[in-house]
């Protein structure tokens, strides 16, 4: 055997073990039975504990060390080895009673959440936040990451983003959007959404159907991959060959389910383009979080949310929904497209989404750059969501206790949100430039010209290349927020008139 | 840590990472999607090699015979080390280029096995029987077992169990339920059983409801496990508080499907009632197939084929097939005792059931202890068929291709489900005595003293005891045919009027 096929044995016995976590964490959410909870959680912590004992391995150390420095690696071997060298250094540095420590807080920060979360009592989540802040602190100390602290926690979710690329792109960002979102609450005063009926009933085997109808035509392939029901959608693609994602269902309206099986879809979409000669290695995974959300947002709303795309599904959503209002293409859209400024991220329109998005991350920088305490932290959030969004908060639950994330300790990760729909926007301009009009190609019914664009620029390459030089490979630019501006002014502008 | 804690976590590891398989193996049988296959394939051996390595470690063999040799072992503890030795000793004894190409092997004759069976050509699957005999002679003769070839792959499946034991258990058997089978075959000529209706329709969604229905009646927590459809029921105890069993359904008779349920949950209230302290051990797992057979064919028989039950399931019968005809208890009973001379042993009664283990306990025993060739296999199984049943096999499919066992490599199997017919005659002796009438419990609809019987003395007690042991304990008796001569000739003469 070779050194590199040791190293990479090694490689793929760690991933594996990450994948029987990923795929008992979906059944988890999908079809465990409730009484199973605890021998699960027990054993997602068994396989995490089996995988980071020989991720730093000493063994491991040295193989890459050698492979670093032997000549004769093609593109691929070198990304393996680069991205299991920064895995391993990072995994190294930390304590193993911290990690310990760590994954036990997180757990409690988590059930102590949604308890406060229930009943919108910050003062009961604080001690969890605090003790989850301070020990994310000194987490950072170990890793001793250049910059500050908090770029050490953003180049987790995002490699290489830190605080002075992300200041001036959301000052950039905020700059164009906060008067953006002025016209258009203005514009619905005289040009008011239109209401959605009330009493409407869409079953959940017709939604169903109709979701599955969309993400076929999409390209996902369900003979290698399933769509589930669970309180939270989400993707994951668990094994080559086997992707799966999930959704939910409002019954008085289609578009929660339909918009969340898009973005589903389009992560899942990234998953079976993987290369599965590269399984269970960095170079046969999705490269970032930014990447991953990229594709998700990309079908949901470049293509989701148009005209063309309603003029397809229109005769598919009167099939599925014969009891449905008559609704034209044009109406449908502008549903779909509904600016608000209500609290909640996860149910944002694309004009308000990176603001709720830069919130938090302003939040964040705050909390570790040591300019913000955890008690603080509720006023100076209300106080932001005021200036931005024109609105009074009027609870937690409304306001900063409303995400999962701050409660698994994932500080940094919401800027991968952003990343994600400016990527979005950058891909559809270049794609327009190689396919041409892209409505014409949507509304045509065939979508796979879309997919096979993707294919080879984005999914089948992996972790080979930074996400930053991905995109600028895919699109002949670097990443940049002017094709997302340009699209969303230009998008709403047409929607409401401006 | 003491040197027993030090063992016992070495066993949870494998017990963990085989639970892992059994996982992966229930999701491939339920809701894989098809292109996983191969995946699928590739983590069970995985899985396997990583079990099997730490198994023969050695370091397990040194702890095993240190605590042999500690004085102060506990009865739970010394089953730990007693069959822990028993696996390591086994697992040593094969050379691991032996195991990993007798896995291989197996999985060739499995897609031979099905490719032959669907078109019934014997001479297709017969090269890869004859080398899986010949390579599981090679195994036998790895394991040193004292007593005849067979014994050595009787022992795998009941531990204890040798042609010594099989052969004047059955011929005992024989004797009586060959005149049994004549005289019931003889009063159906005058009696016969009333037909099935035809063009009857059972969806699946009335099935599921009624069998659930009785399932949880039986006592299965759904809670604590679920229900699903695969083309081979299976009961798989997967985690603690996690067990799942599968049915299938034939639209046109609601049987096949409640049989099974009943029969799977059987297994499944076993799984549920092991005792969650001994998790991941084998104090804490099952004894052995032929005790887990015993559980699933007491309920599927002694109490789901009696007209007491049919007296509670009738009015859920009614409630959930309104459009059925108006049977009777007890011509509802006696459809489901229906005594046929048919080929296939998965579809057999109570009575001719036996009579199809023993003629592949024939055959196998032939086959290993050197007076059958695999050539002369299908000659010699029509003829015992014909002796026994009085019946022309018209092809393999019907006879020696109709089980998968063979070609998993499982000789030695079959006679675990007579001992489970056995075993579960005896516990209802056991099981009358101290509860009195059964039938007037099963009567009044609450079967829980049933269930509360079989948990301290089955269920919670793993595999403290040998097999054997386990029934004296439970029944006062050593294991003897007599109860299950007693209860087959005393209910098929009342069914028939023998």
């Amino acid at each position: 055997m070779s050194a590199y096929e040791a190293f990479i044995t090694a490689v793929k016995d760690i991933h594996r073990l990450q994948a029987l976590q990923g795929h008992l964490g979906w059944d988890r959410e999908t079809i465990m039975p409730e009484k199973g909870a605890s021998a699960r959680a027990d054993m997602l912590s068994w396989l995490a504990k089996e995988a980071h004992s020989r991720l730093i391995h000493p063994d491991l150390g040295e193989m890459i060390a050698h492979l670093e420095a032997e000549p004769g690696l093609d593109e691929d071997q070198q990304a393996n080895v680069r991205e299991m060298r920064r895995a391993h250094d990072k995994a190294v540095k930390l304590p193993e009673q911290f990690v310990a420590d760590y994954a036990r807080a997180k757990s409690e920060a988590m059930m102590a959440w949604q308890d406060a979360r229930a009943v919108s009592d910050f003062s009961a989540f604080e001690p969890h936040l605090e003790r989850l802040v301070s020990m994310t602190k000194e987490k950072i100390s170990y890793l001793e990451v250049e910059g500050t602290p908090y770029d050490a926690l953003l180049d987790e979710f995002e490699v290489g983003m830190k605080v002075s690329d992300y200041d001036p792109l959301f000052a950039g960002l905020r700059q164009r959007l906060v008067p953006l979102l002025d016209r258009i609450m203005a514009a619905k005063e005289t040009s008011p959404d239109p209401p959605w009926p009330e009493g409407l009933e869409f079953s959940i085997e017709q939604q169903t159907a109709f979701c599955t109808k969309v993400s076929e035509a999409m390209g996902f392939d369900f003979k290698a991959g399933r769509m589930d029901a669970s309180t939270h959608p989400f993707s994951a693609g668990l094994w080559p060959g086997d992707t799966r994602f999930t959704t939910r269902y409002d019954s008085s309206e289609p578009f929660s389910c339909l918009y969340g099986v898009m973005h589903e879809t389009g992560h899942a979409l990234y998953e079976q383009g993987l290369d599965p000669d590269h399984s269970y290695t960095p170079r046969g995974a999705a490269v970032s979080l930014g990447v991953h959300e990229s594709q998700s947002r990309f079908w949901e709303n470049q293509i989701g949310r148009t005209p063309a795309f309603w003029k397809v599904a229109l005769p598919w959503y009167k099939e599925h929904f014969p009891s449905a209002p008559e609704w034209d293409p044009t109406t449908l859209n502008r549903i779909a497209n509904k600016v608000t400024t209500g609290y909640i991220r996860v149910e944002a329109d694309e004009v308000t989404y990176n603001l709720h998005v830069m919130l938090r991350y302003e939040i964040e920088k705050q909390l570790f750059n040591g300019e913000l305490t955890v008690k603080e932290l509720p006023k100076a959030w209300n106080t932001m969501f005021q200036e931005w969004f024109g609105e009074e908060v009027p609870n937690d639950r409304l306001g900063c206790l409303q995400d999962i994330h701050w409660s698994m300790g994932a500080f940094g990760y919401f800027p991968t949100y952003t990343l994600g729909n400016l990527y979005a926007a950058q891909l559809l301009e270049s794609m327009a430039e190689e396919l041409g009009d892209i409505d014409a190609l949507v509304e045509s019914g065939d979508w796979s010209p879309l997919l096979e664009w993707l294919r080879p620029r984005i999914h089948a390459e992996g972790s080979k290349f930074s996400p930053a030089d991905l995109i600028e490979k895919a699109t002949g630019a670097p990443p940049s927020p002017e094709p997302f501006l340009r699209y969303v002014e230009e998008k709403y502008g047409r929607i409401y008139g401006l």
